[in-house]
């Protein structure tokens, strides 16, 4: 099977040239000018930029709340991120109910995401039972493939809530096996003592849910997994950073040396909270999700820390979770259930307020959209890079489109989208998925699903920094 | 003409991985797997690196010294950075006695150089003789091709030091045309209060060069061009960081945002200052250099800071001065004419103190050495890049090859070498310039010279900061 | 009743000078040259340093355990403190076993501490059982005339433990009410994963009590103190500071205008953990406290944070454990009772290893042992000044005193000191406690108890910087 | 001769507390509760505030412009300063024409200042004429009394300006005497690159004063002052800190262990640069000094500085140019002389602004007005304390006073003041110089002129951060 993508304009994380690409058995076999060999298909790009395919660092895909339940949409939803041009989602793997990390790991692969993972996937472990066996899964986990694992700091008092010592105790592991440790950082006391101040108050509609999440309690949380990092010599990644506050840590802390990557996400960098605000409960729980979005100085400095490599990496934080189960938390914000979906949109974002708006050159959006994610995650050249030997994910991708973001033409796997209205520039046009176009003038083909699990390598990007 | 090679590793700034690569027309026309086309040339690179010709952001052949006279090595010693694997050096264009600017290029690329350039040559200038028609000549330049301009922040009282003055009207015209701002930054009072006191003392060896140069008088003058450039929003590149204390500085700036680039050299990173305590003046004298050799725990540093991307280039400093001028200085250190050969042992020095150590990845190297000083002078990705459409520039590096340096086998142009005596792993082992073998087995083929002038694009790396 | 002190040199936080000083019904009320008044006793100060009393922001006395237990020596031995030249002690009040802190305070004034009381007395509060009327408690303290209180930030899982839900509680309380919060900062988690793994490999001697409380643990607790005080705008006051990881944290803080202020003890002034390594349990114990002990580079840190103010006071941390206690701990370093004695050497540690080496001066030292420890606790000028109106409290200092420091000389309340065989400059010859000598020639007097409670006032030391 | 002081509330650096001050023989002999001794006068401070005489740190009195001609008000004009409290000047002496500096302090004394002097003086030298000569002059100076040394950093290409050689050799020199180095910091080709480009558009008008001085000029050159200060080990101090960006280096170099200390003015702390915008001239003018009046917001920080401790004076930097000077600017701004008169308002604006504004205590305006500038000029405890011993220089303070700054009502020796209009709460009802009341009911009494010079102490306050 081979595949002739002709006459793009290659977009990578440091260059951008003209050339075909020649993708053979599922990798690219040849990049150059004017190839001319038999294929079985020919695409032309012409006018179109061709980018690695996405990876997106976080999603969450049917994924498990604190009681065991899956409470957003499943894997047979996730041909809403190849349409968005990512061609690998990084999942995450939490404890099943009573089950290890790697029977887990088993589980999902086996039978919840089996035969309907669209996109391919590489897994982070989130490890939401800590047992005494955890610490002997961590080098499991890299030998199997998966060289990362998130903590969650905040969620106190529920299982997922890791304490320091647990933290500090994984840490230390995960770095002698060339794990990458991931963390959800906020203090889960500073934000109790703000909930439930207002809601003795009576405060009690989705607004509160912003109103009691102070960026401090994300900075202090930032600040003490770096410190641990620091003690530990473990590389972290600290995801879905949304504020300055936090930024900064992350800023200074590498500044210093420190082995720290941060994650932001497309909805810290172009909403703020005030969607919230709207008295309708139905659309306001919708943009709901931890850390709370914040504030367009907060989003402005994101931007600036994405140019300065503060912050290296653009994440979903996919939690597509349906309108009937956000409505659970009507009476409370502190029962809706967090989580925006993001998973299609993110190359759309980045572009339209990135590229578009002069904020971030168009190598800078491969780099932190495709190529350091995979370096993050070990998959790296298989995935994030057009270069030979590389798999043959591809975005040919459209500047002149302009359009309106609705849930009909950006879906979301559920009934809404959190940047409908909002204008777009450009779009992915075509998507290749290991040759294979699986998307075509914008629209998913439905192909026979073909996703793959990708293992990853260990020592990811952040131990470079060790050396 | 079509050169084709083959089975090599291909090392960019971001990805290894095996490819052939065909070069058409100067040009890199295709890179894939088992290219069998029709070639003039076949070129087997099987356990060899393919590493982009390096590009040197920093040579001095044939220059100036402060009374108009050429104190090192000329432009047909330039063959020796060929076959240390640069087939690009930014070299640096002073003004001639009398002449501006423009006028000096012009004699420096068709009297100087002529005949003579081996590798291509992109240009700085280096205003040596600041005139009312100095701001003016700057867009000129730029048009011209060279969008950079070196300042020296030292050397007063000759013509050569730009006061504050000076260098903040530069930096305003500077940043208002995408040139990018180079400093030689040495407060010179700060030497001379220590040069002087030495020398009433009595104390005249070579030696008391390094002792008179002391670490804060460089940090002083590199924390006085930034907050300049951070107050013109001028991009600024401070050339051969030496110490840890000049290194933090722009560590520390580089945290806040603002727009500096470092380049260090391999001597700084490699060698250390007591060489100058060698008794033997003919022996110490070589040694004298600008800023001076520092201590191990700066080399330590300054790797740490290529890690962390707080310094971005390593350039050569080079600057081949034949013995008897640095026996100008025999009955005193302060007339020894300052530099030290280099622009052949770049890549080595690199490969063998950097990667084999374990300090660097092979990936840093090429950023390094090639990519990112092709993007800071924008030549990019003319220079600096293997991939479709780039010039056929490529080092096949062998990396079993073990050797001692010495002058005969690491030329130089001169009479010694700086590294003499020093272990060295791997070398450009087959060099190509847009297509053309010039190294082959590790000697240059000394065929008619073909080096040509490369003209910079404005808005370099260090703008991409200002996003 | 008059006494007057003729003939010393007075040294105050800001001065050094020689006058008289006559002390009327407890208060000073003239101070002056030849001062020629009727009075009921004249003491000859001639060649002697006059101070005010020492205030000592940190003792236990009648401490109790986590069980509920006393562990430490009685009020009847704070008669040590006097002896060393403190006239005032601020002493913790600790929850009695199923009381709340108003009655656990009135519980230690009149039944542990009734006619026993040496010095005087202010108090702060420390919370060791956190209830929902803890938060209604605070104003009442204040009013009472305990303007601080401390809580542990270590000691997980035991009662004493407050996580950052408490911590923060009061501290929002706190700020409102003009209390000034203190912490025992470390991290228990950190301390818990060291010691756990430590004890895990059968090293349970007293050395792993410092091995197993590394720097970092100690200084994330100072952090995130500061960062949780910064938010609620409460000042705070950090205790028995340690090492120069959690000094620094303090300096930086403060030179962003964080409301914090540091203090250190003399044993972390003066002594070193390699005490510690003393293969005899039953000397070795006698240095287990917490923070542990550190390295000399800390001591000589801690007095630079002295001097430039970054840390402000010196308390003494005094907790005398007799030796059958820390004998707990033979078989496990863990169940060592931490604290050392020191009630009584705070200020000859500080002159003779302060003062008469150089690291600071005598004004400085009557700033940290008296007027500052005063003024954070609201009882300046009351205690702490040498002013008319203030207490005549005075401690004449005979600097030519020399001698070695044993138990028998420098009493503890218990069998040893830890500071024995050290040499000491200087001491403490006589003692006014309002008005009437306690101490002379450098012995107790054993006069009938008068020692009261002297209450503070709000809006302490820290709150001036809030202006 | 007796004086004394009673009912009155004291106030010093660290208290407040009721008693009566005899004076004997121009000396504080006692301080007590009703004092009551013969006496030659006695005063009733009942209801009032006696603060210790003002120390104004800095004052240009007859001060000699680049020609060599004095450009304002002279000695006999120096009563304004006893009548706004400060009972003690210190103030500069340059070189006179062609005299070295001994001479010109010789001549200062003697000549210029010879029977006119009202209140007290001590010295700064202020190098204007670097010779051969000035380093020796150095240790001279000390042992004569005057410890301080002024350079001006800015002023090129006129004498006063220092460059980096002169200000590092004299920092060596001065470290090693005991001397503290005081500078005028600002960058003179940053202000002479903004000044040109203003004026070659025939922006002339004062306000152009304010718009060509930008704040990076002055942390430029506070920050490199500092630098060469830590190298040489020389204590410093900044006078005249007008903004955020000079504070900041300070206060970040404090938090390092810096030795430097800096000094704001009275006019920084509550004037803001469109007094400038002016348009009529006459006014305009009045309001020229350098630094440049700054906003608002530099108001509020520099308030901040001083109650943390980051600023530790406030000098009035006094120099009083009459109008028919100023107008020599009237074509060109930069023709006008820089200054503006304050020794008669410093207290006044500390008090109204800084007290009553609830920006500073008391005893906080004690120590920045009066205590710590004796204590950096070496005279202390002779001025700035109310001790025993110590001058009787008092200012009996009545806080009830209410009224509005006229230059009659708040004279400065010539036509205007620059306060004029703004209210003032509280002033000095009575002024003792030495015992003698020099002021009363807020008038100067116009006394035989008794003014003395003070000579100062080596190694003053800057020297204890030294320990």
């Amino acid at each position: 099977m081979k595949t002739l993508v002709k006459n793009g304009t290659i977009i990578t994380s440091t260059n951008e040239f003209k050339a075909d690409i020649l993708i053979e058995n599922e990798k690219i076999s040849m990049i150059g000018n004017d190839l001319s060999v038999g294929c079985d298909k020919v695409i032309d790009a012409e006018g179109k930029y061709v980018l690695p395919g996405g990876v997106d660092n976080h999603s969450h895909f049917e994924a498990l709340n604190t009681d065991g339940v899956t409470t957003n949409a499943g894997y047979d939803t996730t041909w809403v991120a190849l349409k968005g041009g990512t061609t690998t989602i990084v999942d995450f793997c939490t404890n099943e109910p009573g089950m290890n990390l790697m029977d887990s790991v088993d589980y999902r692969l086996n039978v919840r995401s089996k035969g309907k993972l669209a996109p391919d996937m590489a897994m982070h472990a989130c490890c939401t039972d800590y047992t005494e066996e955890t610490l002997d899964e961590i080098p499991k986990l890299v030998e199997f493939g998966i060289p990362t694992m998130k903590l969650f700091l905040a969620y106190k008092p529920t299982p997922l809530y890791m304490d320091d010592y647990k933290l500090l105790k994984c840490l230390k592991k995960a770095g002698e096996c060339g794990m990458t440790m991931m963390v959800h950082a906020e203090n889960p006391d500073v934000l109790d003592v703000e909930r439930n101040a207002m809601a003795e108050k009576g405060c009690l509609a989705p607004k509160y849910h912003y109103m009691t999440r102070p960026p401090y309690g994300e900075a202090e949380a930032v600040s003490r997994a770096i410190r641990f990092a620091d003690a530990t010599d473990c590389p972290l990644c600290v995801v879905h950073v949304s504020c300055i506050e936090a930024a900064q840590v992350i800023q200074e802390a590498r500044a210093k040396g420190s082995l720290v990557i941060g994650e932001t996400c497309p909805h810290y960098l172009v909403l703020d909270k005030h969607k919230m605000d709207d008295p309708d409960f139905d659309q306001a729980c919708r943009w709901v999700c931890s850390p709370a979005l914040r504030d367009k100085e907060d989003q402005e400095y994101l931007w600036k820390c994405l140019n300065h490599d503060w912050i290296s990496i653009v994440g979903s934080d996919n939690s597509s979770i349906p309108l009937y189960q956000k409505h659970w938390g009507e009476e409370d914000f502190r029962a809706i259930p967090n989580g925006c979906p993001g998973a299609g949109d993110r190359l759309n974002a980045l572009w339209t307020y990135g590229v578009e708006k002069g904020k971030i050159t168009k190598q800078k959006l491969v780099d932190i959209y495709a190529t350091l994610p995979a370096k993050l995650n070990g998959i790296f050249p298989q995935k994030g890079a057009i270069d030979i030997g590389s798999d043959g994910d591809l975005v040919i991708f459209d500047p002149e489109y302009k359009g309106t973001i609705t849930v009909e033409s950006n879906p979301t796997g559920i009934e809404y989208n959190v940047f409908e209205g909002m204008e777009q520039i450009g779009r992915a046009d075509t998507v290749l998925l290991r040759g294979e176009v699986v998307v075509e003038n914008g629209e998913y083909l439905d192909k026979p699903v073909f996703g793959r699990f990708v293992p990853g390598k260990p020592y990811g990007l952040a131990y470079e920094l060790k050396k």
